[in-house]
């Protein structure tokens, strides 16, 4: 199937893709915001194609007002029979061979827009996020750094996905700059606690997934329909401060450390788009309780980078690839993985482990100097896709890309 | 100030009360939820009101629409301002003296129903829920039993207020049944994790903080601005499952084990309804940084009780007497003070404490038997309140109550 819109072969975007967004134009001098799919460099407007009566399949024609929305979550909620009712639709509007949309003019001027003029926003309300803490090699690396080596694997977290809940409010979309935090760190010097912007400002690559429907207060998913409940994937960054972090942690978890900004990249990739690069889950050893064992256990072949960008300078790749399993609330929430490490040196996802907590920093390329932690203008870019170059289209994430602004004065 | 409504003195609503909430009524056919206030067995419809043109006041007649909500976060969002207007303005046309609402059959007709003939809601939609860990005794026993005796209290407990992120989408109100909740504990006889249903269910006797005006991202308030930005609070039940809490909890803290619900009574009571009420907050020794230090530091007196009702049985009453302090976010937001224990053994505030991690079962009033833990059909019913038999009238906060049903089938 080819689009009958030009798509460059390098773009994340591919009409096997067409992940999901929001978005306003002020070249249209309007706020508003309106679902979208991106396809290639341009964006689709959902809202206009259903206003044009296109979405007529069984299930979205009874639902006339779900892309009317400033978010996703109303379509969301429909469930997955509709998710790919409306992909199906969508591809089919968009191929070469169908005209509905190619050849009205005025249909187009109105729901196909250049990206580069549209301004992109959270896909959806977030209600709860809840963080994971899935990488084996993370947890063990956090383990001998923030506890001991002898133990640094806690117990449980060959038994359960260990996760915490997180902060809504402070979800926001790339390309938004975040502020270094200040906050209570325990100093060195004295053994006492000081308030001072935070000195350890690190990233997280994480892979998050955004609940498309959810469950009742009280019942449960059960494992093997977790994955249909998945509306789909995107990058984000769980921004840290690592000593504030390890001041406050115990005994009930990260809090302010966390909670100053959690980034996320705009576009949803679907679960049907990325059916394509199912791959074997990692071995579980030992094997989970019941409730846990999926019939069918299965992760997605996703290629991740991280890179660091100093202020005026160039980018610096940070770790690469990994592969990613899926998880289970209400439509729109958001579940990290937790940082995506792999055994490699080379795949230590945040600083805190890449500079063995500070103490072995990156040298970034370009002259942009040595790194044990951010520094204030440095931008934080991950990139994640699957496919391209092996025969099939490339379906990829775009970018999560955040920018750090100086702490506010004490 | 008398109001023209009979009021028991013994009531939680006095007109020197006043607290809001969400009501719908089934008697009147529908299920519109609409705001309001509680005086003595009455709600007063504030939508009526405001319909009736008689929020006439300079800010609130700026904001026709504030109580035409289905909850209050826009009235909420307006401000201390606002707020003292509006309380102003319900004090004087619930007194005797005035007769806009007394003289009018039609609208008390409208605005006035039996708090006995509506359903009570949420009267708040939460964004965001933060629980703290704000009594030292709470934290020294805890820290006793799930760690050890000789650090119990945490050191950065002196030094910060330690706080975790909740869960927000499992708020339920006063009067919602709770059910025991499933997970993965470590089993005592095999030293190994299995799947079954808690069998350690607590209650955690809490104080709630509802945030009336939030901050910007990246902004912070300063701290003897963040009193003016709380709306009200509330009592919580922050239901517990202490054995999946001790198996989960390290290293990111309490997940599964609180989750499952959270409750809230349905009435929020705001600082000014408070105010004849201020004490002075306890001594904070050694002292806190100067980002902590309050210029005017005080708390509020308010007496706490909690109580288990085993199926069909009678009250027994579990703790008494607590004094709370304020604390910062969207409107909307809650905060909760953590389990709110005081020194005595009669101030332990959950089973946990009370029972001494099970080992010391509490005897029932009235042939309900021991409890270590809650059993299948015990309800747990918190209720607080200042004044009252002081000269003072009571201002108090109404029940908040549940029920716990039966886990699900494995």
């Amino acid at each position: 199937m080819e689009a009958f819109l030009e798509v460059d072969p390098a773009s994340d975007f591919s009409i096997d893709n067409l992940p999901y967004g929001v978005y306003s134009s002020a070249t249209r001098g309007t706020t508003r915001r309106t679902a979208c799919v991106a396809l290639g460099d341009q964006v689709i407007d959902l809202a206009a194609l259903q206003r044009a009566g296109l979405f007529s399949g069984p299930l979205l024609s009874k639902s006339p007002d779900c892309f009317q929305q400033a978010d996703l979550n109303a379509f969301m909620a429909l469930g997955q029979p509709a998710w790919r009712e409306a992909r199906t639709t969508l591809q089919r509007l968009l191929s070469s061979g169908e005209g509905a949309l190619r050849d009205n003019a005025a249909l187009r001027r109105d729901a196909i827009l250049p990206m580069a003029e549209v301004e992109l926003h959270l896909p959806m309300s977030v209600g709860d996020y809840t963080d994971f803490y899935a990488s084996k090699h993370h947890a063990h690396n956090c383990g001998v750094m923030f506890r001991d080596a002898a133990q640094a694997l806690p117990r449980n977290w060959l038994h359960l996905p260990i996760g915490y809940h997180g902060r809504a409010s402070s979800i926001v979309v790339s390309g938004t700059p975040v502020r270094r935090p200040r906050g209570q760190v325990l100093s060195g010097a004295t053994d006492q606690p000081v308030m001072q912007p935070c000195a350890a400002v690190d990233f997280e690559l994480e892979m998050a997934c955004v609940m498309g429907t959810g469950n009742e207060l009280g019942s449960s998913l059960a494992v093997d329909d977790a994955g249909r409940s998945i509306f789909g994937l995107m990058l984000m960054n769980d921004w840290s401060a690592r000593d504030i972090q390890k001041w406050e942690m115990l005994p009930l978890g990260p809090f302010n450390s966390k909670n100053w900004a959690t980034q996320l990249s705009p576009w949803i990739v679907t679960l049907d788009a990325l059916e394509p690069f199912r791959c074997d889950a990692p071995l579980q050893e030992p094997g989970v309780l019941p409730y846990l064992q999926e019939k069918d256990r299965h992760g997605y072949d996703i290629r991740l980078t991280a890179s660091i960008v100093p202020d005026g300078g160039d980018e610096t790749l940070m770790a690469a690839h990994h592969t990613f399993g899926g998880c289970n609330l209400r439509p729109g929430d958001v579940l990290g993985s937790g940082t995506a490490s792999g055994p490699g040196e080379g795949q230590r996802a945040c600083l805190l482990e890449k500079t063995w907590g500070g103490k072995e920093p990156v040298r970034l390329a370009g002259g942009g100097g040595e790194r044990s932690y951010l520094l204030d203008g440095d931008e934080v870019v991950f990139r994640g896709w699957a496919g391209g170059g092996d025969g099939r289209r490339r379906v990829g994430f775009g970018e999560c890309r955040g920018k750090l602004l100086p702490s506010p004065a004490i």
